[in-house]
């Protein structure tokens, strides 16, 4: 039987479950440019349709991941955990956690992009540190991994370049929202490069790819199940992200969020989710028997301060002045502070009952936050356009906690009083209080190993 | 709301249906090329996925019609007919229903399209016929009407434009399969085309547009309710075409059957199709006051020669040589003439049981027939190729006849011995016989009005 793109379409469109064959024809054509885009859009279309198997989804990773480089770091030793988070606001984690698993026995190997949208990615907020260099080439990389066995680097395009041509094509024609596209997408990245111990933080609720807890544990294990057929241990936690995570967004606030979390001073959601994640990789990694002794491990880590020399020294060895650890100052400042109160007017304004001496947060959310950190220029709209790394907002509650009437709701961070005004408007969208107590939500809504 | 193709697409994903202005959109966009071709195919892909309301085909089918010149017939009658199959092999029934409806008092204005496939279509085989000018221009076409009410024409580029655009991009792309695209493409054209009695003959069986009646019914009352909604009567008719229709099938051969058709001469299969279709049409247009009454109108206008006039007529107005109704070896004779008997030998081939006196058709694969004649030059792979017009074949007996040990299966016209030794191979596997009697199906399997 000849393979061809219409043949795969119609194979597709009725719902069978393509070859391996099949799919490396796929892959191949699209990378030498054979199959035309409207074959490609309509098969992922039909893709979208009909899903995929897990076998599928598991030729389809592997292709992706094998059409370009596939760094290799098995000269360098035999273990080497990886990170990754779908996105969410606020997100802060690797910072935290590329450090404190190198300090509990895990050398970690971090590829990690850029923001698009409301605010920066990873690479992006490391930028906050003075001289750190984040643009490490694949040679830099790997000499730093096998000096200090950790390493943050910004993603470079020669790492699985068929996602970047599929992903380009599923955005322009409402074909992303599909779990085995995007497990095969975030797979195929992860296993070019090179990682054998990949962790990865599957947000769930508004805003987030998944929006459901039932689509996100599906992706979740969607990539668990393809990581385990290509033999790649893949662990995952589907975590809330109605909200930011922590209390800092903006960039130089998350890293002094993420060294004061170092330091054992974070926020109890962000110290949370590193602990969780860290301690499903230590009992993989047989470095604890199970998950209380490694968060055991994990605590101790930090309370001796050695996670935060694991981050000075990283910090140092890509560049970085490691001044920063206890001199924030050195970080790009915002010109203007100015904190929100709940105060007499904002409670009129959120049409709250009047007189009550307590009000709890009962949602907040984190597209708006992250939308009044854009609106002072925390955000980029097109690739390579320059941010503001000093502005943002640090809120004082989250769902769950309360305000006092006239107590402080957050500080925002900005270098105009107009950007300042814009922001709080829009952080005010970001609130809904309510007079009677509220609960507050689970971090953690499901681990999958 | 600003109307975006990503956002149709979407929409259309998500199973809604779009708005008039969202399909407008869709079409001048794919008409002056905004719209890339990735987009308009996922989009197709998207519509196969989760169909279109009746409305939303309406649109479309009206979007697609005004996309070019649309004809208007209105100056020179209140009243055209048009008639449309959805193909089958052997379909001569324009041949004989044009002349015959004009003769009944319903003007006739058809646009026909050639065939492309194993056997060629009607304006193909009004070639046969010396002389005969179907490549009519509009204003020519438009004055024939005029002068004799009757008219069969090729069908320009000229008509519903956009729908050749989309439905080559769903040949490739496999979005072929879609009731609605599918009618929304038939209509379109018919629309287009200016006449205001439609009537449709959707085929149904192994190997036609509809493979199950369920599918044909649907697409017929999808065109008939489209119709409705654009307030063009729409009559639509669904019949098995699980074998060929008549007898013969081949260019100069369909000519001959339309020819004897009209002199009342014709095989029942085809007789009777040109009475259900045109009854339905008559009592539509008010000359008969039910299907009875319409169907003896019909047969005395065969029985008196007026309908057989009637297509003189139209043979000489549109420059054809009228002997051809008395003289058929005016038209291009094939060289050799050779039976096909059912004899020792063909019933061991066919393993039958010997020495029985009397088998019976049990099936009889039109598709096998057609490509048989193919075998010969009756059809074309590439637009524009030329066909040979005098071969093909000539069936002695069809479904649930029988056929005695030693009779003729079929008659085989070639220009070559060896043409018709590979169309005879062909033939014979287009024959499933059986010992035991077999009933005839029933050809017309729902009248939808």
């Amino acid at each position: 039987m000849t393979v061809s793109m219409l043949g795969l379409i119609l194979k597709k469109r009725s719902g069978e479950a393509h070859t391996k064959t099949e799919i490396d024809f796929l892959v191949s054509g699209i990378m030498d440019g054979s199959i035309p885009d409207y074959q490609l859009s309509a098969w992922l279309m039909a893709a979208c349709w009909r899903g995929m198997t897990l076998q599928e989804t598991a030729y389809l990773t592997d292709a992706m991941c094998r059409s370009g480089e596939v760094l290799d770091l098995s000269d360098i030793g035999p273990l080497f955990g990886d990170k990754h988070s779908t996105g969410g606001v606020g997100d802060k984690t690797t910072l935290v956690f590329v450090p404190l698993l190198k300090a509990a026995g895990i050398p970690m190997a971090k590829l990690s992009g850029r923001g698009l949208g409301h605010t920066g990615g990873t690479i992006d907020k490391m930028e906050a540190i003075p001289g750190m260099i984040v643009d490490l080439p694949i040679q830099k990389f790997k000499e730093q991994l096998a000096d200090i066995g950790m390493a943050i680097g910004g993603q470079t395009g020669e790492l699985a370049p068929c996602d970047g041509k599929i992903y380009a094509m599923r955005d322009v024609t409402g074909t992303v929202q599909s779990i085995p596209l995007i497990a095969a997408s975030v797979m195929s990245k992860k296993l070019a490069a090179g990682a054998n111990l990949i962790i990865l933080d599957v947000k769930c609720g508004k805003g987030a790819f998944m929006e459901t807890l039932e689509d996100a544990r599906d992706l979740a294990e969607t990539m668990a199940k393809v990581g385990r057929i290509l033999e790649r241990p893949v662990l995952a936690v589907v975590t809330d992200m109605e909200q930011p995570l922590g209390m800092a967004v903006g960039h130089t606030l998350e890293v002094i969020e993420a060294i004061e979390t170092l330091k054992g001073k974070g926020p109890a959601d962000l110290n949370q989710l590193c602990m969780e994640l860290g301690a499903v990789a230590l009992v993989e990694a047989k470095l604890a028997s199970n998950v209380d002794e490694a968060k055991a491990k994990l605590s101790q880590l930090i309370a001796s301060g050695e996670a935060l020399e694991s981050f000075r020294l990283l910090i140092q060895k890509q560049g970085g002045d490691p001044r920063v650890i206890d001199d924030y100052s050195i970080m790009p400042q915002a010109k203007i502070k100015q904190d929100l109160f709940l105060d007499e007017a904002l409670i009129n304004d959120m049409h709250l009952p009047q007189g009550k001496s307590r009000y709890w947060i009962k949602q907040l959310d984190g597209k708006r936050v992250a939308e009044a950190c854009k609106l002072m220029g925390a955000g980029r709209t097109k690739k390579g356009q320059s941010i503001n790394l000093a502005v943002g907002v640090v809120l004082a509650a989250k769902v769950g906690d309360h305000v006092d009437a006239g107590a402080r709701l957050a500080t925002i961070y900005g270098d105009s009083q107009n950007d300042v005004d814009q922001a709080r408007a829009k952080l005010i969208e970001a609130f809904t209080l309510s007079p009677e107590q509220v609960d507050s939500p689970r971090l953690i809504k499901a681990v999958i190993t």
